[in-house]
């Protein structure tokens, strides 16, 4: 069994989300926040057998896109932290894969 | 040391809070969301010292309780999403167990 | 990689953030809720390289500082559960540390 913690845009979510449930893969969604971009994005908890992994990833590579935008971010100008604008590329998603020991339903 | 994901629904959580709390055992709370039945549960963390982690298993057990609901889910149609009708049996709890190399107060 | 789940007051958390930022550390922010002390508080996820731990550790330890402070917290009197003022030592963080076995972009 696999713990994957995978981090998303808000406006990749919905596509991934659609994905996920019909395909019945259970999942719970955070509402969390970036820090360096300094905004609201999803995190969603998925414990996957290990044979489901790839098929999984498969749904977030393609609902979740890199993009070019223009980001307000922080950052440290030598004195104290401003905000400033780049163009980034964002959008994409993080997985963090881990091992579970076990899963206890009762 | 283990890691405990505990994913409850909100109507049991607050007899398995009492339990936690009487019986001195940190965790930490997170709203969050069910995907599939799209509605809110609570998820908590636990870090367990192992010679506890059935006696929480137990709290639980006492404390959430499947029962059968008539459930607005998301379901594919063949077309696109669309929300059904269901009875299911919710409620219980998921439980994700995993090793937990260290823990630091700092 | 390791995997940090950290947990620090609200009140310390700016400057931890400011840390991050300033040192272009990723974290992912969950507004959380301690049982025991019923009050809010934040989770941070970090996936560090293992040799980026100590130096976040070093920001932690830096920004969350412990504090005497009385709280409101929740005991069992016997009989129910009842709120009780207590001057506890609070403040300083909590982190779980563990292993993460792959970190995915995509």
């Amino acid at each position: 069994m696999k713990q994957m913690i995978v981090i998303v845009q808000e406006q990749d979510y919905s596509e991934l989300a659609t994905l996920l449930i019909r395909n019945r893969i259970h999942a719970t969604k955070f509402m969390t926040e970036g820090l360096y971009l300094n905004r609201r994005n999803i995190t969603l908890l998925i414990c996957a057998e290990d044979d489901r992994v790839e098929e999984i990833l498969g749904y977030i590579r393609q609902s979740c896109t890199e993009r070019e935008e223009v980001c307000e971010v922080w950052e440290y100008n030598g004195h104290m932290m401003v905000q400033a604008r780049k163009t980034l590329r964002i959008g994409g998603a993080t997985i963090f894969m881990s091992n579970v020991d076990e899963i206890i339903k009762c």
